[in-house]
């Protein structure tokens, strides 16, 4: 243990929670540790994790309390009963929920004197401890800035705002973009692999893609988005229909659920409808704003 | 110009091909240009491109010849007539269509003594000369390496294999990759936009989740799609189908179209329901590979 470390304890010992107790113990901050069946400590205990008898005695060991566990009814059961230990401590919440649970956590923190800081976790817990990988955080300026060096054990901090539901929004919606694009790149494997291109060579350029081109057009369309008009210099929706159907055609023809594309298409027809055919694929936007049923 | 740059000829002067004849030129290549409406030659004749009077003479001026027309149909009307004077010549058709389009031409060309190299283009006509954007190419190896110097000037020539429909098969597999992560984007940016978060902002983030995270995933889950075992040992498809409900709920709130993630939701819940749910996400391309209808 580092004497200039500042003390920790992770509430909830998960396969995530032992990985954030795991990396702080490897940069040598006293961690003390607690989860509601005791022997998932044990591990941690052996790499020199301090295991407290009760949840209270856990939160009294450390100014730093960072609670991971399955949800927040979880996280409310083991907080409930702990608010007075709690009480002048910085509480970094990373359990998984949404904007309004982040938002209704920090209400019953202000109501118990307790220094609130949500956060997302964007990694797997293999990967937890890497300066690589994003944590996002929310909620309390204060805490995030006496607490940043500590953070950096678990990997990159990033404070996005006093709104506590803002680490839970980027979140999902970061996932949002992973889902989708590995939806796409699955459907896009399949393709190649019809005729027989291993996925990992595809991927080598796939990768590539989305590093370059397609990132360059994000980074485009993301200043179209906040402007609310969307100059189709590039690649008008309407080029981009019949191109889809290039595609369509293609996995049509090698047997593979064409589902995705067919769903990308129908949005870009509904924005082709809604007048924005000779705008980019940032168009697109404005139906996305309008759902099916409300229109 | 430059004496020691090979002779190029572009067929077709659209927005892509009138930016690979501009490239051509840009790096010292005697450049001939033909269009069908012979006004869109002149700023190329300005900047110093030789406009021939007919597609013949355009053919007999180069040992290369680039086609960059509309479609198949119109590369088949303006090639047909001047296949005698395309023979013993290489062609590159970096046309838009389809991996049997790209079969069919090649038995024409063939059949015409001309060597034939198919291209796809991956990026847009600003972007073309860049040397970080990917030309894919698939056909003939010989054409390939003979003129891999000249078709540096317009990007970054990476060859494929000889079945010539690769480069077509490669590009709209790709450009899916692109719509579904751009769309699962704008969702993103529309979520965060509802709380007054700006596009540009949430962009940054996404694009180095997307280069990073997102990537390893993709780099890892291909091993997996090739060998087809998903081990779930970072995140299995369970588990993200529960995540998605976070983004489907906070979507919901904010009025945003759900379609894109209900789609997503569905293909990893067809996927649990065929046995993956202990498996990474990439087990869904077993039901990508298995088409709704043929179930």
């Amino acid at each position: 243990m580092n004497a200039e470390r500042p003390a920790v304890t992770v509430l909830g010992l998960g396969s995530m929670g032992s990985a954030l107790a795991a990396a702080l113990l490897d940069r040598g901050h006293p961690t003390t540790v607690w989860n509601r069946s005791a022997g998932k400590a044990r591990p941690l205990v052996e790499r020199g994790a301090r295991l407290a008898p009760t949840a209270w005695a856990a939160v009294e060991a450390s100014p730093l309390v960072v609670a991971c566990v399955l949800d927040y009814p979880a996280l409310h059961s083991v907080l409930g009963p702990v608010a007075g230990a709690l009480s002048g401590r910085s509480l970094v919440n990373l359990t998984t929920g949404s904007p309004e649970q982040a938002n209704a956590a920090l209400d019953w923190a202000r109501a118990n004197g307790i220094d609130y800081l949500d956060g997302a976790i964007m990694t797997t817990p293999p990967e937890v401890g890497d300066a690589e990988m994003m944590f996002l955080y929310s909620g309390s300026r204060t805490a995030f800035d006496a607490h940043r060096p500590t953070l950096e054990a678990l990997g990159d901090p990033l404070y996005l705002g006093a709104d506590p539901g803002l680490a839970s929004l980027y979140d999902v919606a970061l996932l949002g973009v992973m889902w989708s694009t590995m939806a796409g790149w699955l459907h896009a494997a399949a393709l190649v692999g019809a005729d027989r291109t291993p996925a990992v060579d595809f991927t080598q350029l796939a990768v590539r893609w989305l590093s370059g081109a397609v990132s360059g057009f994000l980074t485009r369309y993301a200043a179209q988005v906040d402007a609310g008009r969307y100059p189709g210099d590039d690649a008008t929706v309407d080029v981009q229909i019949a191109a889809i159907d290039h595609l369509i055609h293609a996995a049509e023809a090698r047997g593979i659920d064409n589902g995705l594309p067919e769903l990308l298409k129908g949005l870009m027809e509904r924005a082709a409808a809604a007048g924005h055919g000779a705008d980019s694929f940032a168009g697109v936007v404005e139906v996305l704003r309008q759902p099916v049923e409300a229109r």
